[in-house]
């Protein structure tokens, strides 16, 4: 699509970044119904119903530059949608051409099959999109995972310290949820994008038995799939590309949500490092706010309402609906785009993050083994039985925590836990690299998983 | 605001109907933004921290129109909104006249309190352009209760048709959706949008002593509440804002549906006449699409998905927040402008509003008086006892579906109806308008409760 | 699952009809629970963590009707889940019969493992149950689409009619929406339902090297997939869920809104035959409410905001969230309860469905030909080109509508119209039985592709 | 109500803590309905339309402890709700102690006007224990925000710390947002609840002329307000409780962010100190769960979706809708589940507040100083010039954060800083105690604003 794409907005920087904006923008729907609009004049010459000259002449009608896309948008306000003007324009347009073509123009066709197609147009090339800056993502991710395989962090539930993970665990995570939503989006991107053609209550009744013929000579012009039917007011398409938004959208926002809280202040264990000017200030130069995780969660929140929406508009009545379809364009529009700009700011985070093991070790050297006392409990269980072991060593962390003291000291110096290990197995014990479990177990499978997919992609 | 707004989108022709839609533009942000700046030169400078002449010249630079909107939303995008670029671009404008006044800029204030004034200002004037549209529809509806206090109408329950009311008492039902909600717009309008200054954490500390002086005029100068304390994190404005829209729109979504109900082929009681062009066929001249009133819900669906985005973005961290402060801009200015775009739709139904009393009789007649049956049990309930009239009028009702006959002929023939109810009697209970209870008086009701309103508002 | 369900609520009869309301009620989720403590200890033995006989000892303590659900509730305020006061509880009935086997109970496991393993049983009994009631519909609605292939019926758009379809075909676009949602369901039960089983922060330290052995034991004991990796904070599977059950809904909505336009009083083309007592009255014989209709609405209109709570809710903090977690088990409930009702009380409604084909006709009939006089211009056009047969047509069209006269004697006397068609032809023009295009084409479609479905699942 | 509630369920500990969970039982809908037909009954026999003595009999019949619930969940299936079981009950009841009075029973109305009064009824009693609760959670910020007016914690934007504000300053924006919610639930509470009464159609024509009379005597029986007309079909009194408790639960939302943020183990700012056994792990003592903020996060956000389902069933058609009345129920009674829910879990988390002041103080100072460079230049540029001044101690930040040196002895070892700033000076000015603008008079105007709403409600 080379038409210039719509001017930015105010808000386009930080709302509608990365390269799904242009994609669904006023100028790439109107691309997409002229889209339809050739590729059905073409399908139809196919099939034998209008001379190929005719559906030259009105394809070489069909450039989204050649029109004004204001006052189409005006003049849809008589009629209730863009496609009737639009038809109208293009009509003119062809009939400077050639008075006959004119005639062909549209045929068997209402706006709704017009603007419909558009949508899936609008909505596959998005989509393609999406699977390129989530497949980045994923490229990001599973560098971390695979760099941090070993690196000690502090697990954390409840916005709380817990027993170690691996940094290369965290991130085996995000990339195995990655992984799912791109599967997902592979899914329907291949099986549930299909050509809308109906004619005014979907049964191309002006094409007498030609319906089919044109139905699926028009699919496979744009690379849509074929209904089985006219989907006019069977909206489970846009059901399930609105989940799938909402799906990837909160994907997005588990990792970003995770980048912001990693980057606090206080826990320092990672940082986004922009570029100058970006996130930084010059008078606080501590200050390092993670300005595209942010924006990317800014981008995710627009979801949940969105396909509420979309949901919401899917009891189209009879053979067209009185309202609930014009209600889709913008919440499906701005779906895109808002996923599109979540998911391009998640990439722009993941690509700036400089992640800190020291930090990480040091974090959770603070609450000086304490999450590691479950470890002493079970080591110590097999010698005096689970209940005395138990009884100790929460003793011994009690009085760590109350008095301030290193819990390794007081495990040592407590007669029953000194008796039966020693300061070093108590060290050994205690530390959190020893206790990581199946943690660089799952990074390889979610490793594995990941290059499975993208072999098959 | 004389700025030239956006261009029309493609779909604005449709969705984006009225006057609020400039009023929520781009460029309406941006003169909200600038406004912001001014008022806080001419605050400062009337409190007297800094000269008049200063204040004067950073007041001359703040005109949108000399502003390149798409630039500064790109600009956006490196620190994440688009009153940092803003502030950095009238801050040279100012310098250009006035070095030291360039000093003075944005003085003591953050980005988010340029934008949340903004969007305080953006909704103030979108608010008195729904005021103004509700307003509109309240005096046709108005209109049409007065005009049709009398005009028997099928009441329907379940979409079935059941006893008869007055297609005043409808309209008056209509109204006082609108009453109602005129009277919550008025009161928020005039409580809860207040000015937003509160430095980088709240605190003002910028200002030393000066706070809330400077707070204070601020406030006077752009015609908004003063706050008990900064609310960058307390998003109960917002919260109220969007319920009061979702309450609008439902308002909107409940008379736009009756209408495109009650303009059905099959129903035909109101059809929309609009211009030529809008909602007819010239092939189809029987078919009157009720365009305006399909526009409104359109409109109106958008509401419930954007409220539950901007309930769900409360939880702002701290003082000020990590996504969900951005993630508040599209859905605020796109519930504000599809509620516009709503209520003018409904605004413009209703005066295209053309109503057929024969065909509601019709409607109601072709039913034979069934719906009255239950008025025919009560008359002769007092002459053999409420289960023998039942066993008897139901009896008659049974035969009149079953063989299409007339209920009247049957009460008639019927031997204990027929003895105690003659041929005029029934003729009299069945005739709905002998039976529209408390309609009129209802009527009355609805219009003396809304001129009173009128008056107050 | 014998256990005895949930006493009905006051609403349930209305809005939790089925059998997915047992299946999703508080005692499915405990015996969910228990399941996962029972194959929990199967999978230790299994791979040699734990003697086989106290996993036997385990297991027979874990039948729910042995619990006290109640005080499990109550107790879990303090702990903030019902897992951790059911473990305590299990553990004391192992303890009664053997105190070895006591210590082994949930070994290695978070309440949260319990809670969403719970969760995936539920729901994938749950999904069978829709899935059989899915295609109970589907049956009815692909014989309704079979023996009303050629019953002629308007098409409306708008809710204005349109030109005509086949009630058959009307049909097959509800089969088809059925079909489309039972293809989507198949495809996540089959894959997206998976054990959890990660320990305290998914690193399944406890168990040493053996957490992947014990991991896919225990999916294989309870017939859930084996996850990558413990999926707690990645709610993908979660929001794919949420995303099908609103699509289902989308599409019982669809049709049930239908259905009762279709059986308003003056539509009457379809009515609601049910049992006495149901959807009737007596004084009202005339009035049938389509009960099952209408409650289908009641319960597909909860899904869209509970998706979007669902949606809003996956950014689970780091390792284990801190409230969004919690948020999710009674909007995942009242999801799947809603869902389910809805799709009975849709099962209902169409075995309940009598089609009056007459009542189709005479609708058709009712506006006189107009809506196929599109057709007219186009066999005229090949004679006297399009322009002069669209304005004679139109003509002729304006007049039936504004002299109520009959369209097939306004052409036949039209100067141009009657010269080219003689009043048979004009008569076999205006037929809708010879005006439905593709309609039996793609009727035919819609059963074969039911059937192969059908034979795959 | 002194009837039994109903049993608690399995989430009912997390997720419906508080008094609000019975004022909204099964239990209490049947209560209210109840009590609508005993003061139905009341109210005509007050107009005079019935004996005293049959209103009596019918007042005595009207205890909720004497009906099945479940039978009538289950009887409602047939006609869709559960008044109309209701009544036949009710009506059976009476009729063993006077047949006479039975046949006056639920005169006049319909069943939605029973099911409205109780929801309104139910609404007002968990109104009323929500405004209770809130005042709770008031008191408790009230004291937090007066006792720590001058404790210097560290202001956090972006979860990046920013100059200090004092803890007292985030006290009082949370009580703030807790007595705006307070306010608007006031206004509600005190306007919008009204009866409902209009028989089948909202014409009350089988009570003849004395409709409005037996409507106000009714409202004045349940003290609610009296509607204009009835309002079966508009439903912005729903839409504004909705809109109310989703202010509310975004309101918790925030404070219970806050709270789960403050008490991270790396903040610890805050703990909640809960009886033993919430919250605590006797292995990890370490480990603080804010167990109530948590579980008041899980009710908040039920909010938004539910918010969003009612406000999208608003389109109520014609007269009594067919489907979204009863789409209502349930989320009406989940929402003000919730609500309470979130707010009791709030009440508790503040009443369990430990405020570490110590640690705030610390975390600030861990960033030594550089929250306060931007004072340092203000302090500075007086001397040399804005520009100067900002290069210089910009360049002090630079070093402090590479270097990882104290803040103030690289100041005041600048040739420029130190030439015109002494050491005292210079912790003077880095001293966040000194840097509070106007947080204490923000403290006192919020809780000057508390108790004047205080002395009103």
């Amino acid at each position: 699509m080379s038409e210039p794409a719509d001017r930015p907005g105010l808000f386009d920087g930080v709302l509608a970044a990365g390269p799904v904006r242009d994609l669904v923008s006023d100028r790439a729907w109107l691309a997409g119904m002229l889209a339809f609009e050739a590729a059905l004049a073409g399908a139809q010459a196919e099939v034998g119903l209008i001379p190929v000259e005719q559906a030259g002449v009105i394809a070489a009608a069909c450039r989204a530059e050649d029109y004004d896309l204001a006052g189409l948008g005006q003049a849809a306000t008589d009629v209730g949608n863009p496609a009737a003007p639009l038809v109208r324009a293009l009509t003119a347009k062809v009939a400077e051409q050639d008075k006959e073509a004119s005639g062909q123009v549209h045929r068997g066709a209402t706006s709704q099959d017009v603007v419909d197609t558009a949508a899936m147009l609008v909505s596959k090339h998005a989509l393609a999109a999406l699977h390129e800056e989530l497949a980045g993502c994923g490229e990001l991710l599973a560098a971390l995972a695979e760099e941090h395989r070993h690196t000690v962090q502090a697990g954390r539930t409840l916005l709380q310290q817990a027993i170690p993970v691996s940094f290369g665990l965290t991130a085996a995570g995000w990339l195995s949820t990655v992984d799912a939503v791109l599967a997902r989006l592979g899914q329907l991107a291949g099986s549930r994008l299909a050509v809308q053609f109906g004619g005014a209550t979907g049964t191309l009744a002006s094409l007498g038995e030609h319906g089919p013929a044109v139905l699926a000579a028009l699919a496979d012009r744009l690379d849509l799939a074929v209904p089985v039917l006219p989907w006019h007011t069977d909206r489970t398409r846009i059901a399930e590309l609105a989940g799938l938004l909402g799906e990837i959208c909160g994907a997005v926002g588990k990792i970003a949500t995770d980048v912001t809280l990693l980057a606090q202040t206080e826990v320092a264990e990672v940082i986004e490092q922009g570029p100058k000017g970006s996130g930084g200030s010059s008078t606080m130069p501590h200050k390092r706010n993670p300005v595209a995780a942010v924006a990317a969660l800014a981008g995710a929140r627009q979801a949940p309402g969105l396909v509420s929406t979309l949901l919401g508009a899917m009891a189209h009545e009879h053979q067209r609906a009185a309202g609930s379809w014009h209600a889709e364009w913008a919440p499906l529009t701005e779906l895109l785009r808002a996923t599109g700009s979540a998911v391009s700011w998640l990439r722009t985070s993941l690509s700036r993050l400089r992640v800190d093991p020291e930090r990480m070790r040091a974090n959770l050297a603070a609450t000086g083994g304490l999450p590691l006392a479950e470890r002493v409990v079970s080591a110590l269980a097999g010698k005096v039985g689970r209940l005395a072991a138990h009884d100790a060593v929460t003793e011994c962390c009690r009085r760590s925590v109350a008095e301030n003291a290193g819990l390794a000291e007081l495990l040592a110096a407590d007669p029953v836990v000194g008796k039966h290990l020693d300061r070093d197995r108590i060290a050994e014990l205690l530390d959190p690299a020893g206790y990581l479990g199946s943690s660089a177990i799952f990074v390889d499978r979610a490793l594995a998983w990941h290059r499975d997919r993208e072999g098959a992609s």
